[in-house]
């Protein structure tokens, strides 16, 4: 195992740590995995969080216009309830506190218990559960479809309605509708290794690629031959498209959010050349791209391979989409 | 090879355009390499390039309050002049051009031929070179350093100082103040692969790293086995202080802007870990570090690793390094 670490049981500390050494506009609540804005207002708060491994998720979308604090976990396992309360405590103004959960039974059990602990202290907690792969319906850590990158459109909707002087309820109704409207897929073409493993979780063969496999490495829809950017780009639109129809979302003649997302070690000139193809066939379909994002936003450590992401947007989330981030991950 | 492109023939186009469909602030020239903001001005333009392969070097620094134009050639090969000519042109608001040239025997031979071929066009052009690499004194591409992921900030300083409204021999000083200043060391882990070529340029061990390869794999200065992040930070980190010294540049009580860059496959987990460690040992040393930058801004494809940059800063630097820009890939 090659990575730049230190003691492996370190390393989400240490991360967190250089992270907000590169941030002043953040805080390090050290020991207890939480990353969040050392300016506190009276909105409506935003908490996210999960395993680590996939950053810059959740720490680096912290920041005026999107998250307030963001909740670290040990790589690829959920943060236990008292960080998350922590992480509630932080973002709370005195508004009440949105938690936007990516849909995996660790991170739903964690987040609404620390929901209830802070709510027996008073603090108003509500959350969203965020649920954009369509790839499989259950997984190896979800009951229900699983949360990938499209959460990060989430953060931003929550964010910017949260920042605009929304109530709790309102910040809610925004998140849920981006949910809504998202769904995600994504392709693999090479494992990761936990770093307290040491060694990676599954093989991939020469030439061979997992469609639909999560951020996790948990199993996707099958294993087939690499393929070239045009044909990835048509299997994971396809299979997103036709969700949104199977969900009687009309998708033809409506505008979207696009990200074109690196699991990690997939280098940008990849997903540009992808982000080509995508919106190529999109144009196909009759569906414009109001908004392009692409590079690493949802990783699985050094994985290679990428997701992609539709927010179908109306005048609502457009606005929300386009309003300011200072989210060093996230800057709008 | 397993990556997501089309034919390796056509990766660079492509990539630029799928990059120019992800930022509606640029065009993309094509078959020409080039990508340049939309809306011109009447400022000294600032125009860099060289070999793809380095993304989001250089198209990704393309925005106002940095480049005007990048110009781009094939992977790890140097743009033809006749492309650089077209960077020129439009960059040219009719106050001159300043190029930015990393340090290689190719980029510079095409980089000086086109802005000759400018002048003679009555195009008013000058340049500087990058040689940010204390690695090695000659390498397999260059004569003298090399220019590596220290150009980043060149860029940020001269296209602060033109959008400030600078003469082009301003331009130049305030980017040969930084260049002065500015010291940077890598190490890799891994090899990657030209997709023309299809197979790693060449190889490391299970267990070893290469200290102070280049970003085309050329050689450094030593391989070794891996080490931990702190050991790392310190050894990069000394090659360069011994430099600054060597060149008789105090840096005990001074401020410098850190760079911690990626390589490509380096997940942002690694580089915080490791800025971390970085930002200790110059405190230890006694130096305060103004401005932090982590990611993935100079990269080699595919290639694992990282690199340090540091530039000592005076209050002008400062004010241009901290000067708005909305280049994609280094927003401030």
């Amino acid at each position: 195992m090659k990575k730049i670490i230190n003691k492996p049981e370190d390393v989400v500390e240490e991360m967190l740590h250089g992270l907000a050494l590169a941030n002043p506009a953040v805080k390090h609540s050290k020991g207890l995995g939480v990353i969040s804005r050392k300016e506190k207002s009276e909105k409506v708060g935003v908490v996210s969080g999960g395993g680590s491994g996939h950053e810059p998720a959740h720490a680096g979308y912290v920041g005026k216009g999107m998250l307030d604090a963001a909740v670290a976990g040990n790589v690829f396992s959920s943060p236990d309830p008292e960080r998350i309360r922590e992480g509630i405590d932080q973002a709370n103004g005195g508004k009440g506190v949105l938690l936007v959960i990516k849909n995996y039974s660790g991170d739903y059990m964690n987040f609404t218990m620390a929901a209830d602990l802070a709510e027996m202290d008073d603090i108003e907690v509500d959350y969203v559960m965020v649920k954009d792969d369509v790839a499989v319906e259950d997984s190896t850590y979800s009951t229900g479809r699983r949360g990938i990158a499209g959460t990060v459109f989430v953060h931003k909707i929550a964010g910017a309605k949260a920042e605009a002087g929304a109530s709790l309820p309102e910040v809610k109704a925004a998140a849920e509708k981006a949910i809504k409207y998202l769904r995600s897929m994504g392709m693999s073409m090479s494992a990761c290794t936990i770093p307290a493993v040491g060694k990676p979780g599954f093989t991939l063969n020469e030439n061979e690629i997992e469609v639909g496999m999560g951020i996790h490495g948990e199993p996707g829809i099958s294993k087939e031959e690499m393929k070239e950017s045009g044909e990835i780009a048509k299997i994971l639109l396809d299979k997103i498209l036709d969700d949104y129809e199977a969900s009687g979302i009309e998708m033809k003649g409506t505008e979207v959010a696009l990200m074109v997302n690196g699991l990690g070690a997939t280098p940008l000139m990849e997903l540009y050349i992808l982000n080509g193809d995508v919106q190529a066939y999109l144009e196909e379909k009759g569906i414009k791209v109001y908004r392009t994002f692409v590079g690493n936003y949802m990783t699985a450590l050094e994985m290679a391979g990428c997701s992609l992401t539709l927010m179908r947007l109306d005048d609502e989330l457009k606005e929300l989409l386009d309003a300011p981030s200072e989210a060093p991950a996230f800057r709008i």
